[in-house]
């Protein structure tokens, strides 16, 4: 990839539409940009320069004519060369900070634009890497950035992990298949434990980093507890906790194949014998254990994203709540509840007011010991605060 | 302590202002209540029932008739007795969490309406415990709260540290008095380090157990670093940074006194050749080494509250903002600022926002690691979201 950069086109904000961007904002929206027939003709994901109405030169962005957000900042350099020197740099301080953070190379490697790679998610498994490209820029781009992976992580193995719902509005089609190498399975170890990673056929990018330090947190907790991981997936919470000593951990999902990966998981680190899987679905299973009088010392409950879209939000508000007032029952006195959100649509003060609300309508009574998000391989860009859309609640009851 | 329970006094809420209380909120205000002549007339802190106009139980608070929080609840059961064995149980759960929290005996042990002793403060030093009693009701139980601790962790030392300005507002005098035992040396253990902690002659309590996660999370980016630590009173975060591995570090803050005991720390742990110490106004020296061209790879900016009530949000966030401006400068590229505030009246929005607004005015480039707030030991409760006074960000500088 090398465009000749004094080809690039050039493209207008509107008058009066600059003072985000000025800001320091990533972004430009369709409805900010002077859409001439020459710039609705242009590829997508092309390289731009942006300039302000009044001259100003605002760099090299991506650009494309069919999404809302039309143009993502690449470089505040309106004459960057976006080559593998680029891709290069942009990934190495990406790399750099993430070797600084962690002593195994086991992180999301870059967390979009708040790494200068707009729309662009890359998680790390040793040596195979998973990558997201969200954006019609970073599609274009691809070639590069695996260049620039294979110079500087030598890696076994990069796998496209392009099926985000995202794509679609930037007019991307789905595409799951290897960049680099064969096969697609990868292993991530975390606190002691190791877990298969499927690249090809599991959930997203096949691991989730971000709840890495939450992980850590709820598994101080576990020596000696009885623990109840609610929506477990591939049952990262609940098997942390039985390797840090839980006395018995149940494992709760409706997908046998989550399930499956679990307890072969279980088996593998030997952890077999305190761990059971339970398939149902899980706010049902919390209500039946509730009735039944069943009580854990540590609650995990991390559910999917319950609002997929703006308009869900008061929908997904009212299912937080409920699932805190399901869950909140069946933690023993003095234990402890862990419950988190992923809707990006739900801000976190929202999301708490909506667990609290549950909690208090169980007529349990609470101390919060956290509140946070994802981890630091999940930077969030200053101008994007909305990107930080992991909420995560840690609550001793009484 | 054992006021008798039948002879309790009763105070009502007013018509209509029982539905914050009856969700669970720990505190009535005085203009919620009504306020007869006998009511007006208790001995500050004393023991009441709290009822609502409708007859509805409230359980045992603590009332003050002179404080514009009139009340705050103890407990939920109306005739509690607030005897050896109630303290034993509020302290003993206390103490409960913080053991399973952390492997040594150096945190904040009560953390007031969180805990369920409301506006009661207490810091653990091993066998030694600085007490902060904010409230009447506090002041009034603290004897009953001696006897408890006593039996419980068997304390060499109980200072009562009761020199917090919010006393006056519940009509209490400063007294800041060894309440057991005769010295007031004691020593915290954290990050592998020894400090020596003055628990009459020092700051506050003695020791800001809320930043010590933040100390650890700083710390780890410390190895082979230049570290400059403003506001940096007795050097907590520059010294844990210099025994993580820092090249240098940087201790700045105006007291001589607050400098003397931190390069005391450092030589009696073996770091001083590794740490120097300046005394000047931080804000000042930021600028002067700004100009002057000096970088570091890791600034850390705790400064002390800068608003003091509400009416300083205003100035308060434009300081935040100016520290930003000035700090961002002498953090070398791709190096990290940690900077916090532990001011109530300043939301953590609001500071995020002036800090992103005084890097941005620095036109330094910036990725957001971590943004969070006290560690566990300093639990919230749910209903006084306010109580999460401190707010902490780190972030990477391009």
């Amino acid at each position: 990839m090398s465009d000749t950069q004094a080809a690039r086109p050039l493209i207008r904000l509107l008058p009066g539409h600059d003072r985000r961007v000025k800001a320091g904002h990533p972004w430009a929206f369709s409805n900010e940009i002077a859409m001439t027939p020459a710039a609705r003709a242009l590829p997508p994901g092309g390289a731009v320069r942006l300039e302000g109405d009044d001259g100003w030169r605002h760099g090299t962005w991506s650009f494309n004519p069919h999404s809302l957000i039309a143009a993502r900042l690449l470089d505040r350099d309106p004459a960057a060369a976006l080559d593998l020197d680029w891709a290069k740099r942009r990934l190495g301080a990406a790399l750099a900070l993430r070797q600084k953070l962690y002593d195994t190379p086991y992180y999301r490697l870059v967390h979009a634009e708040a790494d200068g790679l707009p729309g662009l998610v890359i998680d790390r498994y040793g040596d195979a890497l998973a990558l997201q490209a969200n954006t019609a820029g970073m599609e274009v781009l691809t070639p590069v950035l695996v260049e620039a992976l294979r110079e500087l992580v030598s890696p076994r193995l990069i796998v496209a992990r392009n099926d985000a719902a995202v794509r679609k509005l930037e007019g991307l089609e789905e595409r799951v298949a290897p960049l680099l190498g064969e096969d697609a399975t990868a292993r991530v170890e975390e606190g002691g434990l190791g877990f298969s990673v499927d690249l090809l056929g599991g959930q997203k990018t096949g691991w989730f980093y971000d709840q890495r330090e939450n992980r850590d947190r709820v598994a101080r907790l576990a020596p000696g507890a009885t623990v109840l991981d609610a929506f477990c997936h591939t049952g990262g919470f609940g098997l942390r906790c039985a390797a840090a000593g839980a006395a018995r951990v149940t494992l709760l999902d409706r997908s046998a194949h989550a399930l499956d990966l679990a307890m072969e998981t279980a088996r593998a680190n030997g952890l077999a014998e305190r761990v059971e899987a339970q398939r149902s679905e899980a706010l049902e299973a919390l209500e039946r254990m509730g009735a039944a009088g069943t009580r854990f010392d540590l609650v995990v409950a991390d559910p999917p994203a319950f609002a997929k879209s703006r308009k869900d939000q008061p929908q997904a508000l009212r299912g937080y709540g409920k699932l805190a007032r399901l869950a909140a029952p069946l933690v023993a006195p003095g234990g402890f509840l862990f419950i988190a959100s992923c809707s990006h649509h739900v801000a976190p003060g929202d999301f708490a007011d909506a667990v609290i609300w549950g909690i208090g309508r169980a007529r349990r009574e609470a101390k919060l010991l956290f509140q946070g998000g994802a981890g630091p391989d999940h930077p969030v860009h200053p101008q994007l605060p909305e990107s930080a859309y992991l909420k995560a609640l840690l609550f001793q009851l009484a």
